[in-house]
């Protein structure tokens, strides 16, 4: 029955990640869409924005004003800086908060200053927000109503290198991290970068050793670590719609095998319903992943020079931003935390 | 809780509509797939064939003969000419029988003859056998247990093209269908023509007028115009995985205006749930029906020259395979007719 | 020695046409680009908008006074209605003129109010410019000095049908033309429909029967015809960065068969150096093609329907803009047809 | 006139390298292709077997020994194992062999025996077989007549690499080389992998730190180091048709900065005419080298980490195949060493 799902309203329904909001929402049991907030197109239906949506959802984009008025929970898909007064009225109303952007992300200001070129706006409420990557903060975030949902890159890398960091198992120093992503990370807006043919059959790194992901990566890293460590991070733009894959190279300490390094994996995400192993010999692939919640993680040595490699896979839309995000907001309102993204991932 | 859902067997299971299938089930609320079988996999867990469905599905590939033991419904997803056979065996056993390939498509056994080089087996099947696009004969549908599931260009074209020919709005000579299909229609095995370099930013027809659709997709026309008719059915191969798009012509009979046909097609498509007509202005776009089991159509006047254009796209291997499969089950067994099918398409 | 070479300038080099131009006149024998107009970029190196060109060009883009300046032949690669202000300032200083535009391909002043909402500024040019398509008007190419390139499609079109209607072989009425584009198509400017994951794994027609070639290909079309006829046009977005494919349906005249078809096309062609007809069982497909000046077609019949098929493969930015511009350069400076041209399309 | 011009021979002409090799030299000014040798297509045309060849090559593909009979100089397009017997054949009858496949390429019969699964058949031959890397290595290719055309991922790794390790400017240890390459790099026949819904819209690594490139790489850079050193290697399959990317990280020597290391790049390139070094804030995108036989770089430096890291791009087919043999052709040849190379890549 509608009347006792849980309202989810989405600031930035319009946007990439908002979209794919709509798209899983629409398919959860226990939570339905019921605002849709767009300033470039209120009053258009969404569907007009997104036809695939088309019968599918027909409502009507509104002002931030009405998401907040017909939400239990709201989710914020909006640039840098935007999110801490949504975020301050949401507190004040009781709604909880599921922020998609970067502006809860880092505990430390100057980091914050530093990569995005401005101070918090609102210093209590990030004493109270929780950097939401559940397989690693599940217990933290259960009891907050202001959630910052991770960035795309930093979910592939955290959930690629967490365990082996916290067990000692490679040294924390001098690791190499080299993603690729799907165009759908540039967003919505056209761009010469994101024009078809300035993209397709292209390849090519971009802000080198530059991303703003690199302190949240950090930041998530030396807490696995127990100390401040600095990682190498280089994005490229990958020409395929969808995912993220994240190759991860680091030192092993002396006397670590393969076999320790899998049953520490194991271990972990023994109970993760979206981290899969990967089998040995097998490779993770952003094809097995896309359009679901899943990260695919393969180990691989190379025993020549004492290197452990890891590849992570995510769909970027998904685990990267509106599939976790829904994920969290299971978490908050205690539902089953797959609720909603029992996607099977297509095979092609 | 399983044992009051349906148990659906699968023969041919590692095909690309066999694994579509797998996606589909394991998302039914009343189904569950209970046997994939594989004559080249046999003993193989079905998720080494596709990673994706690591976690999701671990079955382990095996004869017909268990497809059979294990199922109330079985779909044969294997090479023309082999079904016949399958379906008898389904016959006895009272198990319900969706084919996916062509066997009896075909109600004509000379029309099988010419273009499938064979005539029929179990010519007492075929008099049982029903053609099973829903839209169009779900009545007949409701009463059978031998379901014929149309081809996916076919598919495509009778929805464009049924309401104008059964209303009388065009002529029923001259028509002339140009359709565009993505890769997977080619199915799993590699070939030239499927090698990445060879069809990828390329672009050709094949078959050209000589595909094996055409008096498929003349029966269900003829049908609609009353008499028996012909076309000219061009299919093209386009560098996408999914999708096809038909662009169909034909000429308006006199007086026929653009709002009298979209009045017809709404009147004909009102009820149906997988069917959206696009409005003026818009045109089917095959990335707006990806992964759904949605027919999209979008008609255009060319009054210029008394011509009707008619644009449908399809998933072929969801609505043009696999989905409307499993819209024949549900029918069949009287279960909600979009369960398991309620994919929102994603918009990118 | 360059002191000799033709010099050629381009208005609106940082466009695709014009950047494509550049990339072809760096390799011509016979001629070299003195200078690269461009208002956006304007004392930019034209490799710092195009890098792949960097140390194969490093022309600083000027103004279009300076293109005027420095030429012997000006190639304008703007928007319509620009063309015919630059055409007579060339006609003026007795500088060849090569439009790549439209404002010079209709003959008929109505038309072009109807399709493009402007009348002719300069009717006294009109009237001296040819519209260039080598292979059906080299003879009065050879003679003008105001040329209008044709477009993309038109080119491709007229290729196909331009024997088989000379010669009777086809019906006049009823033609019907399904054009598939290539994303370049659409220019250098990024928007909605050309960003990548807009357009990526998506198939769609657009300008449904409304697209400005129409008038166009109908002009060619009907001097084949020996009378005034129209066709049915529908040109289709396709997710690769070049080519066109069109694919002509006609009914056949009575009698025809493809012998007489293929015998026509081949007597037609049998001096032309860009046009590749294919064997018997063979299609044209526009990876041939890429790249390269040719534009293969392929002849078939469907007898069931009377029904002749002509599919036709260019690459719209070289046969369909910047080649076919540097064959129309060549001719009217008495070079050989193929210089700068000689590129073989590679195959993958 | 063609008398004059370097007789070529391909032995393996219709594999990718060999398809490649016909369409450089179908344009170079001073050589011509005088036999396609093709065990699996003899008595074929080659423009049957690639399409985009008719009217510009229409040799009949012939036995190894009519390449031989015919030949200046014999281009080996075969497996690995297959091309000491030829090179002998070639050396006894004085016909220069430059060889695309690795049987030459290592100088350690212990490394090739461990990556490669057999020895060396000819010793004596492995003496004066030169690794031919031009802008490495030219005065010694100069000379030779049997040589070494290296791998496509070494390639683009050595000129990456060679000057910062030559001039100390980087540690020896630790090096990370993230490669990414399109699928024409898994040659022409389909595979499981290389089918295009099992790659288009994917994106794994493969060979993991276990690919047979690897002791070649190592080779050259432990040359440049002074000393034997060790890498960490990891291809990835990326969904274009072609070019490579290599990311290479690299920890910096104390004191080195950006500008030494820039300087030290565009000495060590100042003259070669196909490495392209990309000025600061731009990166090598391998759609910027497509079809030519450029190698771009740029550098880039993580002054927080103290690491360099360097993006080089070429095209896989020509640098890193065929354009790079030519170019060693013209060398022994004693032609200008861009004869038939003068390409300017496409910008889209």
């Amino acid at each position: 029955m509608n009347s006792t799902k849980i309202k989810a309203g989405i600031i930035g329904a319009t946007g990439y990640a908002g979209a794919e909001l709509v798209r899983l929402l629409l398919n959860h049991p226990f939570a339905e869409v019921t605002a849709a907030g767009s300033v470039s197109f209120q009053g258009k239906k969404i569907s007009e924005v997104y036809p695939s949506l088309q019968g599918a959802c027909d409502l009507i984009c509104c002002s931030t004003e009405e998401v907040m008025a017909k939400s239990d929970v709201v989710f914020a898909c909006v640039a840098h800086g935007m999110s801490q007064d949504f975020a301050a009225e949401c507190a004040e109303k009781n709604i909880a908060f599921i922020d998609l952007g970067a502006d809860f992300r880092l505990e430390d200001e100057e980091d914050y200053k530093l990569w995005y070129g401005a101070g918090f706006t609102r210093k209590d409420l990030h004493a109270r927000a929780v950097y939401a990557l559940p397989e690693l903060f599940r217990d933290k975030i259960k009891t907050s109503r202001i959630l910052a949902n991770p960035g795309c890159y930093p979910t592939s890398i955290a959930l690629a290198l967490y365990p082996a960091l916290q067990a000692g198992l490679i040294e924390k120093n001098g690791i190499v991290i080299d993603s690729k992503s799907g165009v759908t990370g540039a967003g919505r807006s056209p761009s010469d970068t994101t024009h078809f043919p300035a993209c397709n059959e292209a390849f090519t790194p971009y802000k080198v050793a530059a991303h703003r992901h690199t302190p949240e990566i950090e930041q998530t890293l030396s807490l696995a670590a127990g100390e401040k460590i600095k990682v190498v991070f280089v994005p490229h733009l990958l020409p395929v719609n969808r995912g993220i894959i994240s190759t991860v190279y680091a030192k092993l300490t002396p006397g670590t095998d393969l076999d320790t390094i899998r049953k520490t994996y194991e271990d972990f995400y023994k109970n993760e319903r979206f981290v899969r192993l990967k089998n040995g010999g097998e490779t993770a692939n952003l094809r097995d992943v896309k359009y679901s919640n899943y990260c695919d993680i393969s180990l691989h040595t190379d025993t020549r020079t004492g290197t452990l490699i890891i590849v992570s896979a995510i769909d970027n839309m998904v685990k990267g931003a509106a599939g976790q995000a829904v994920q969290n907001m299971n978490i908050i309102f205690d539902l089953p935390e797959d609720a909603g993204l029992c996607i099977i991932p297509p095979a092609f």
